[in-house]
């Protein structure tokens, strides 16, 4: 690749390729850990998943975008034969960019060939498809092609050029500049050049132009981006966009300027890219203002438009938020990509404050929506993940794409594929997520077997091993492997469901005669101490399924109880069943509480046959003069797994909130 | 007009346009009321709102459709000025049909002559635009168009048409042969031709056609159309339609042929459009398999798909209907023309098999949505009729095109224009489906205040003057004005909900020493006798508002009540609550009972606060380890007022199903 190394950039900071992350912001003392600083076993929840899109998910992707054209759109712009016809949709140049994204990430993690092979081989038909000017788009401006930004609306221009950036980001960190990063630049230039102050004043339909921006301009020490960044989230909510059908301007945030709005609304993802980018600009510009609107909205958003799993969007009709306290369990959308947009928001939002709540909705977000999508495989995929399938799916055909959010199965590839691709980068680079460093405070943020080597603030390194079945089991065991000589604090997060974790420290017992194991709150459990290799910290977190009752404002669920366990949502399923009996004639028996069957629980229920359905029978048996009598026939004790696991033995009904019998107590 | 009289045929049938009327089935002794058999007073509820659509309505829609250039298209299309931009969806010309429709039915009841240079005026400049060869279409095959007939999925062409031969039949039975009739013939000509046996094999990705030629067929006496409605109606299900993005061949019901499917599925106009044009085959064909599998697909569909209003449609996305028991109250799409469209359906299925609840469904979707839709003015529309209005609807602002589905306000005109044009069509026609004929028997269906007066199948005249302040009250008195010297059998339909119903009868005294009112069950309440004029006969439906429980497989309303009174389902509006109450804190104590308070109710409530909104509260506060805690605060005696009066006095929050409290008994 260095023959194509045209780009006149220094290495964008004194940082190893060992430290890169996808989120640096400029004024921060606290940062992640980077994609080689923490390596996950791979027999770990995290680290298994991580390793089948390593060797699984990056090919698939790139197959199937192969198959249907998707790369070779860049060939033919490169080759001057574009026409009217052309595969894909309108952002199909984006999903490869994200399969690059990811795939860079990977190289930075664990150097695998076949990884950069692809990279390299990716790299040269999108480079060869750049306009002699920067601009870089399969869709708009060649021959047979609409003009250059004459959709802003729907056309996904800036929004595959955001993708594009991010994955030279991810590249320019990981590995250094090359031909790609050199694509980046000139792409982002013809951005400000076009779009800049004293430029056309537009925004695209879509946000992500901006998260790309800000990076590529943290990355390349380019202030420039980050100001275009700037100007692409101020001018939202002005109603620069033009109508588009059936939809109001609330569909793509154009309703009200960002730091004026109280709640997220409207498409989801494009709520949430555009959050992240707003966190990302007030951050580096210190703009207190625009940083609270984007926790003022994550605050009411989280609380009432939020579903239990983490996952967001309510609406099937606009891949959009609802009302607040409209979460329907039938119709979530909760689009796999919200949940992993959400979890971009939710970090910007934590590196920005140290709140710890917001890791918690990552690691709810990610158990439940992120680790629901793929299957064991990594080569099917949930694009909707819905709390309640009334039928269940049907047998998906090999080869065939998908409509994105129907059925109850998991789908190889959708119509509109963003999701595996937004999977197989944030699988990637996971590990940067799970650690954090501010001065000599290490963080410990999501819990996976593995190690942990990072560099602190204050020069040196801590190491730790970490022993841990998690979310399975509760049992944190951190061993620390090496340690500089000076008093390091160390704080792991105690999630807000864990009442009753403990904390026991070989450092607590230094200090007295072995206290034995101290209660620790939600929050944090900090041990501040000097630390010498073979200490050992142990959490425990009590994982035990528990009940969650819904705020009552949620009609969709009103009467109804879910059961968790630690982090991880469960469910009951079709094939859990009896024969005969239905998922909808299950009532619960909540006095019993619920039994611990890991990973999952098992529940005292009961069960209420529906009416048998009588032909023709109107409105007689739908809707009743008297309260419909709920005579339980039959008393089983139900199994209920977990969420993530669902769909994977078989088609199956399926709901996560439980109807109680009217006999609880 | 009579110079523009083209047309070769004689009138179609013997009968006089007094009886004219939308469905008159080729084989089938029961007919229908004509158009002006039956007179409504225009102070009662159904007239009155029959006399605002003459008045106001039909004006609206045609000054709408000027000044948005809807009827402009014609007039392009006639000077041969088209070209590549043209303003209104494809469909635009269905809209100007069906207000043709509607004012051929008013000048048959009133001979207005307002209507009268209306429609002449339309039928000129649709007539001008109609291709040599009977194509006639403003969308497609004319010069920088389409081409006829190259988007069958989406482009509307034979949709449109069907809505012209609809106009034409209504013309054609109030008036007799003209130039509109001379056109639509012309046209289903030309469809014949294109789509019968032998040419294209397509169909309409919006079925209406079928309903348009089978009619036509039936009133110009041309088996011709009648057997290209039947080709349509056995094409579709068989995956003839291509794909469309997003949506799966069941949007269209291409799903699975029509008498092979078990219930409504897809967009709800489309299936019930299809659904009352196999009916309409079946009957005419003597096809009792085809029949079979509508009855069979109204009685599921109704039992599990529709609400309690009458509404059909659960979701926004495809206007469509949901899953079985999936009718959740908030995002209830119940598009008005889907409740048209509904009572299309079960007046075919009355009139082919004499069941009453048919009828029931056709008076609780005309009280509960067709009545819904217009304001009192008769100039603003609902599209979607929710039963759960989350946040308060902002003014219409006059003159603005809304998107159809939002907000809690009626709105003067929407992007998608089709309800308004529906709504003034069937309001019309309204009367003819309030009175049935069968030889001697005539059975009064929709209680109105107003005249009746039908010529009996074995000859001779009934009139009958019928007082009622229905649906308000529940007395229904009928006075017989004129009758024939032999026995007439008078049935009078009993509803479902009408427990406690009692018939007192002049010809019941008659034959014994006056019993009194009598105790009549639900179906029909039957006299059967020499009636005289100045007989009477008083039904009295007990009217006195009721609770009403939903199915518990009805997730979305669980734990939650309806108030009925007679066939008016009720709602909770938050202009009724004290300032500080929000509908969403409201629990109802249903052992208190309900208390009437015409034309609504009263009903025991207390109040319990919702959380107040903590900033950032995340999790926390929306799903607990402890069942949230219910403190009513307040204990209240609530309004509740007729679900089609809502948002009425202003914008509201409402909703029909009420919860309850926990306290209940």
């Amino acid at each position: 690749m260095t023959e194509h190394l045209l780009s006149q950039a220094p290495p964008s900071a004194a940082e190893s390729t060992t430290r890169a992350r996808p989120v640096v912001p400029a004024r921060s003392s606290r940062r992640g850990s980077g994609i080689a600083e923490v390596h996950l076993d791979p027999a770990g929840f995290w680290g298994r998943r991580q390793a089948t899109n390593a060797a699984a998910t990056f090919q698939h992707c790139l197959d199937w975008m192969e198959r249907l054209g998707w790369l070779a759109n860049f060939d033919r712009v490169a080759e001057g034969s574009t026409g009217h016809e052309r595969p894909g949709w309108q952002f199909s140049d984006s999903e490869v960019y994200k399969l690059m994204e990811g795939l860079a990430w990977e190289i930075g993690r664990t150097g695998d060939p076949r990884a950069a092979t692809m990279l390299e081989q990716l790299t040269e038909r999108i480079a060869a498809a750049q306009d002699s000017d920067g601009y870089l788009n399969t869709c708009f401006g060649h021959p047979g092609q609409a003009d250059r930004y004459s959709d802003l609306e729907m056309g996904h221009e800036l929004y595959c050029t955001g993708h594009l950036l991010q994955a030279a980001v991810a590249r320019l960190r990981t590995h250094g500049p090359d031909r790609l990063v050199d694509v980046a630049r000139r792409a982002a230039d013809e951005v400000c050049d076009t779009f800049g102050a004293g430029g056309r004043e537009g925004i695209c339909g879509h946000p992500e132009i901006e998260l790309g921006l800000v990076e590529l301009g943290r990355a390349l020490d380019e202030p420039r981006y980050v100001e275009q960044a700037r100007l692409f989230v101020e001018r939202r909510g002005r109603g620069l966009l033009g109508r588009i059908p059936l939809l109001g301007p609330s569909y793509f945030q154009d309703d009200v300027p960002v730091r004026e709005a109280d709640a997220w609304r409207g498409h989801a993802v494009r709520a949430l890219y555009l959050s992240a980018a707003a966190v990302d600009v007030a951050v580096d510009l210190d703009d207190q203002d625009l940083l609270e609107a984007i926790r003022r909205q994550w605050g009411r958003s989280v609380e009432r438009r939020t579903y239990i799993t983490g996952g967001m969007g309510s609406r099937h009709q606009d891949e959009g938020f609802g009302e607040d306290w409209e979460l329907p369990a039938d119709r979530a959308y909760c689009e796999t990509c919200a949940g992993i947009a959400s979890a971009m928001v939710s970090w910007r939002l934590y590196l920005a404050t140290g709140d710890p709540r917001y890791v918690d909705l990552m690691e709810r977000t990610f158990v439940n929506v992120l680790a629901t999508s793929p299957d064991e495989a990594g080569t099917a995929f949930f694009y909707a993940n819905p709390l309640h399938q009334r039928v269940a799916g049907v047998d998906v055909l090999p080869g065939v794409e998908n409509p994105r959010a129907e059925g109850g199965t998991r789908a190889p590839w959708f119509d509109v594929s963003c999701c595996p691709t937004n999977v197989a980068r944030t699988l990637a680079s996971w590990n940067t997520y799970a650690v954090a460093v501010d001065g000599d405070t290490v963080d410990l943020l999501q819990y996976a077997a593995g190690q942990v080597r990072v560099e602190l603030g204050g020069g040196g390194t801590l190491a730790l091993r970490v022993v841990t079945g998690y979310p399975v089991d509760g049992e944190v065991h951190v061993e620390v492997l090496e340690a500089p000589e000076r008093p390091v604090t160390l704080r792991l997060r105690v999630p807000q469901w864990a009442t009753g974790a403990t904390l026991d420290s070989d450092s607590d017992s230094k200090s007295d005669s072995d206290p034995g194991p101290r209660p620790v709150g939600p929050g944090w459990a900090v041990v501040a101490a000097v630390f010498r290799p073979g200490d050992g910290i142990d959490l425990t977190l009590p994982v035990l399924p528990r009940l969650t009752w819904p705020d009552p404002r949620i009609d969709a669920v009103r009467s109804c109880v879910a059961v968790e366990r630690g982090p991880v949502v469960l469910c009951l399923e079709s094939v859990d069943l009896p024969q005969g009996v239905a998922v909808e004639d299950v009532r619960v028996r909540t006095a019993g509480g619920v039994r611990d069957d890991a990973p999952g629980a098992r529940i005292d229920a009961v069960v209420v046959p529906g009416a048998a359905p009588a032909a023709a029978s109107g409105f007689t048996g739908t809707y009743r003069s008297e309260p419909p009598p709920e005579i339980a026939t039959e008393s089983l004790e139900l199994p209920l797994v977990p969420y993530h696991q669902w769909a994977q033995r078989a088609p199956s009904t399926m709901r996560v909130f439980l109807p109680t019998s009217e006999e609880r107590a």
